[in-house]
């Protein structure tokens, strides 16, 4: 016997309708040079009208994917608002993909359109000559006029302004698609994920629940996450569905930028990876500046060093809060608060669990599986792939038979990490199953020594990876970059981590080698296939 | 094209398998007698488990309704999941009905089943005669023996403890019922709402959220308001979907009872009506007690006097978040928080603002209607009736043609409430349209008229319905209760609300009467039908 309720979609133009009706005068900024850009919700409601305009003009149906190649600023917004609308699929694309992935991307997705920020015009101009289905590119620009070698480059306002705001919405179905994102393979080619209306919508209520983000009216958020990556966290959707106000950093993601926005604007919720807020911390130590209106930080993409939670919470009052997702989970996963138990804890341990992946959303669900698949404890002690399955996660990629693999025939997406989950349940993320170092048989978790590094005085960033080993298979090495002015030796390194480490997983003095800088990835990471790639070349 | 997102149907199955896994360890607390009974997310889990075995053994199947007749504790909870779990549907009969309506909406529903609370059963034997469906009756005790009057009763705790575990869960779809609420219309039958898994497992998230009850594992739920009243306003599932504590009072609804049960348990959120918090104020102000857990109540089922706000938050520290919704919503449909723009507002114009009905949730959408059911403006003026949608709210009636007429043609429902909505869009309900008191073609607020009296010194409670009269077709009356020893006029009332209403809106002192206590409805509400009865039988 069915219920007898509405039946009423979960798709995105609800969201936007929302916004625009409930939260009207709530505004959305945007760093443009020296000055910001606003408008209010309501504004955004009718450019994206005229936007969906546009892209019925040029041509864009149901189910098109439409590119975006650009930094977070309101016409991104309008883009990730409006395409969805018209029931096309918005193609995020990352700005900093070298350029044959982004030809192999572009061309896998068959994207019709691209949308590109005039100041990134040049580098895509680059590459456009390999893109086969790509018939305009349209370039968003504050001040039209520019040279971009992209051929027959259409201006984004110019086209706005012979536009309509007609409302009409097609008819969708929440299962349709509506944004697709590619994931920066360490191996074979990049995969797709192809979201759809109802996964977005409910990881937007995922995402905003009180254990989560805790987002509010009230809140001011600055999605330092790139909107090119994963969907920003979900803020795109999250934010304006609660009426919060959004503020954007555009292209200028320098700490006295950042540090400027936060304090202008007076925002109460800040995201982006670790890297951007160690930097933060660096300028702010130095330079000083007013973070006082951050109620919490939400860090995520990788690993949180401790030290850096701490140095937030105890110099600044900023509660971080760490999340750990993927692309093919939309990618929030898991988010640590303290736990009601834990608020009587002694502050280190309460900071010791503030350094962990955290507890799954509701609509998430995890096992720890063996090598057989079978469901391990959680215990906090057994380590096991960890496997996810839920309301926001992918079953399948993009127009790629190869990679079903990833998926159990049970219905789980294999993460390829090596995850515990305590008595508590929360997550600890050890190492990507490919990122462990097998030394004598026996595991030694990257991820573990780069925190407990990074946790020395005078360290600031450290990345951990095996190096090929005769008699051991491998054995870890330590790239350190040191803070500026700190003397600080191997010794002192290797000494202050043997406290944590068994004798047999250290590495030897002569595997810790300090560096003026880490690799990163196009999303931020450290690129330890470009550091592997060092150890295995010389030697 | 369809997203290649995980099917995930939305049951709630899945929510009580989220709490005992993820939350095995958190409480259940029922309070009974001198002592309370306490165990785990965990122990429900396998409770629910032999429940299950107890139901098909008792020969329930899919869409089978199940009754219960009983107050809040672990039982009924156990109920809550246990019967949608086997794709049942639980039907929660209001235990201060009258037994005539009991009769009609037991045959009308067809329950097969009823669980009844041992206290409860001697009023439920009375009209079990009656009942025509009903195949076995089933008795919840702490101490099984006593007779009830009803045939042939089974002992619940006897049936749980020859039954197994056995984790047997049926396939289920999101839309299979899987609740039942009848509405006590003030006319005609009462009204069933069919719930199904997906509308409530979606309200249970939009209540969850930071603007409406802000749920999170940290906190503490002392549900005030009955299981047996629109699912308790969601308390049963979304309370374990974040892994809260879950406190039961039982039947004891005594303020010394419930300051108790908040001050030994430390609860951090309390939800009821407005007249349980009115008694407890006074109770407080007299006997003293210790509620400073509180972080915030929520109060809903009738309009929330301004001045009970106000008392709560300056005496006690303890903000009042405003619900409303109705049983057609599931029920939650706004609640009332500060928003940024107001945070600035002095505080007297706050509290204004917080004696409204609040902002729709996600999900929520609201209209008001003209007589042609055009749309109204949002200009804190312009009254309409409300017309509601949304992810939770009800398509039709359970088998109930005639009621056709609660639902427009477009896909809305008729809340029957008078209203406006304001810049800010919060809501405000003036009355209900057949409450508005029609005076020389204008019309009166009783809903108004009441809280502006409630606000006079030594007033406890007020109503205020229409008196039909020759000239001018209707005339207030309103029915004062003074508080224990506050001597107070009509007169001193009169001049206490003339300042908020034009003279002829006024009673006149003669309709200014003062009375021992206001009836009340099954749900608590004022019986207005009770008390126009009064002036029309000996006029």
């Amino acid at each position: 016997m069915d219920g007898l309720m509405m039946e009423y979609p979960l798709t995105l133009p609800r969201i936007l309708e929302r916004a625009s009706r409930v939260f009207a005068r709530k505004e959305v900024i945007s760093l443009v040079g020296d000055t910001t850009h606003r408008y209010t919700y309501g504004n955004l409601y009718g450019r994206v009208l005229r936007l969906m305009d546009v892209l019925r003009d040029l041509g864009v149906g149901k189910g098109d994917r439409v590119a975006t190649f650009a930094w977070n600023h309101f016409r991104h917004l309008e883009l990730y608002h409006a395409v969805p609308a018209l029931g096309a699929v918005l193609h995020t694309l990352n700005i900093r993909l070298p350029p044959e992935q982004l030809a192999y991307i572009v061309n896998h997705a068959e994207d019709s359109l691209l949308f590109v920020d005039e100041s990134l015009a040049k580098p895509l101009a680059a590459v456009a000559g390999q893109f086969r289905t790509v018939r305009n590119y349209i370039v968003m620009s504050d001040q039209p006029g520019a040279t971009t070698g992209l051929p027959q480059p259409l201006d984004y306002e110019a086209l706005m302004a012979g536009a309509q705001e007609k409302e009409r919405f097609p008819d969708l179905k929440e299962t349709d698609a509506c944004g697709l994102c590619y994931t920066s393979g360490t191996t074979g080619n990049p995969k797709g994920v192809l979201y759809s209306h109802r996964s977005m919508y409910l990881h937007s209520l995922m995402c905003a629940l009180t254990d989560t983000m805790g987002l509010s009216e009230r809140d001011v958020v600055l999605p330092i996450v790139p909107m090119f990556h994963v969907n920003a966290w979900g803020q795109a959707y999250a934010v304006p569905l609660v009426g919060a106000s959004l503020v954007f950093n555009g292209p200028f993601l320098q700490p006295q930028h950042i540090v400027r926005m936060i304090a202008q604007e007076r925002v109460t919720l800040a995201l982006g990876v670790p890297t951007i807020w160690n930097g933060l911390l660096q300028y702010l130590r130095q330079a000083g500046g007013d973070i006082s209106s951050l109620r919490r930080m939400v860090v995520g993409g990788s690993s949180v060093p401790r030290a850096m939670i701490v140095a937030f919470q105890k110099e600044f009052g900023v509660p971080i809060i760490q999340g750990w997702g993927m692309t093919e989970m939309s990618p929030v996963g898991s988010t640590m608060h303290l736990t009601r138990r834990m608020e009587d804890w002694p502050e280190a341990k309460q900071f010791d669990a503030l350094a962990k992946a955290g507890i799954m959303l509701p609509g998430v669900e995890m096992k720890l599986a063996s090598e057989n698949d079978d469901a391990l404890p959680w215990d906090g002690e057994t380590k096991g792939e960890l496997l996810v399955r839920g309301a926001a996660i992918a079953s399948s990629y993009f127009r790629n038979e190869q990679a079903r693999e990833a998926f159990t025939a049970d219905g789980w997406f294999r993460t390829g990490d090596l995850a515990s989950i305590d008595a508590d349940s929360v997550l600890t993320i050890h190492d990507r199953t490919k990122d462990l170092i097998k030394s004598g048989g026996e595991w030694i978790s990257s991820v573990d020594m780069e925190n407990t590094i990074m946790a020395c005085p005078g360290v600031l960033e450290a990345a951990v990876v095996a190096r090929p080993d005769v008699k051991w298979d491998e054995r870890p090495v330590a790239f350190v970059v040191r803070k500026e002015g700190a003397a600080l030796s191997a010794q002192a390194i290797l000494e202050a981590i043997s406290a944590k480490f068994i004798a047999w997983q250290l590495p030897s003095l002569e595997d810790i080698q300090f560096v003026e800088q880490i690799p990163k990835t196009s999303v931020g990471k450290f690129d330890k296939k470009a550091l592997r790639a060092r150890l295995v070349a010389p030697a």
